[in-house]
């Protein structure tokens, strides 16, 4: 199963925040980030730079049309699940069961500021899928909901062609450089 | 078992990671946070604003010296964990069972720039934990952290005295205000 995260309505501003979204959809085992409808070369610059250190193949895109991307995704044959505080509760609702069993690749929705309403629209989102109905951050949710559907083993993967492998440690800093 | 966060070397232009570091342990069941030796009124003002509409009692603290909170943590008894991706990894290692075999309260301390080697030793850190090994985020690693501490249960709390709450829908936003 192949997972792509889209990032909708980035902005200048969610610099920091946005970086965090890309380097948790690879650390999580999602394939690539796909930056929404603008441009932001310090995204690509952080990116590219940690995919050259630790290895994997994870892709950037950006400047990408949303609608057309949703709509080749599931043209494709691909199933959408959008992350957002009103959707189905991830841990009292059987929404990852149902998400697994379409046996799809999954492009997961991350919004930033307000999402227009279609988001919630089954021409847009198979899926509506709130990590808890609280607020708190997409970050997290990105991370729970990736966490959940491939059920820990992305916290385990071995990286190809990384110049940086960690020891796990309890004790200070293990890191072995190639 | 009390959960509280501690922030670590926070700076003005962490605002925004700091405000969704703060919210996730509110939304993930930690009962505060405190925001060592700085102050950030935006982050205090965002919080209570929270608290305020969606209920719970989260308590915000802040320009607190991390060095006495932690050492006043320890001598009442509680246990403290450093989030760090050289850390034993929270899916490969038994770290979580022996955290919660303490049955203590944990204090959380969650990094922001790079943290001094002190945090590494047993005088200040208990556990040192890795949410997986590959560079991401504390906002992501704290949620992981915490959805495995209370074993999911957090996600589905009601949060007392909420004036707004969602009610989880699979299509567009249903929400009650009080």
């Amino acid at each position: 199963m192949k997972v792509v995260v889209l990032r909708w309505g980035h902005r200048p501003r969610d610099l920091r925040v946005t970086s965090h979204v890309a380097l948790t959809a690879r650390a999580f085992g999602a394939s690539g980030l796909v930056l929404a409808d603008t441009k932001d070369k310090s995204i690509e610059s952080t990116v590219n730079k940690i995919v050259g250190r630790w290895g994997g193949s994870f892709e950037f895109e950006m400047d990408v049309p949303w609608r057309s991307y949703v709509r080749s995704w599931k043209k494709k044959g691909g199933t959408t699940v959008h992350l957002t505080v009103y959707g189905e509760n991830i841990q009292t609702s059987d929404v990852i069961h149902r998400i697994k069993k379409t046996k799809k690749d999954v492009l997961v929705l991350v919004g930033s500021q307000k999402v227009p309403s279609e988001f919630y629209d089954e021409d847009i989102s198979d899926f509506n899928v709130a990590v808890g109905n609280q607020p708190h951050s997409e970050i997290s949710s990105l991370a729970i909901f990736l966490h959940q559907l491939f059920g820990g083993e992305e916290l385990c993967r071995e990286f190809r062609n990384a110049k940086l492998r960690v020891i796990p440690s309890n004790r200070g800093k293990r890191i072995i450089s190639e």
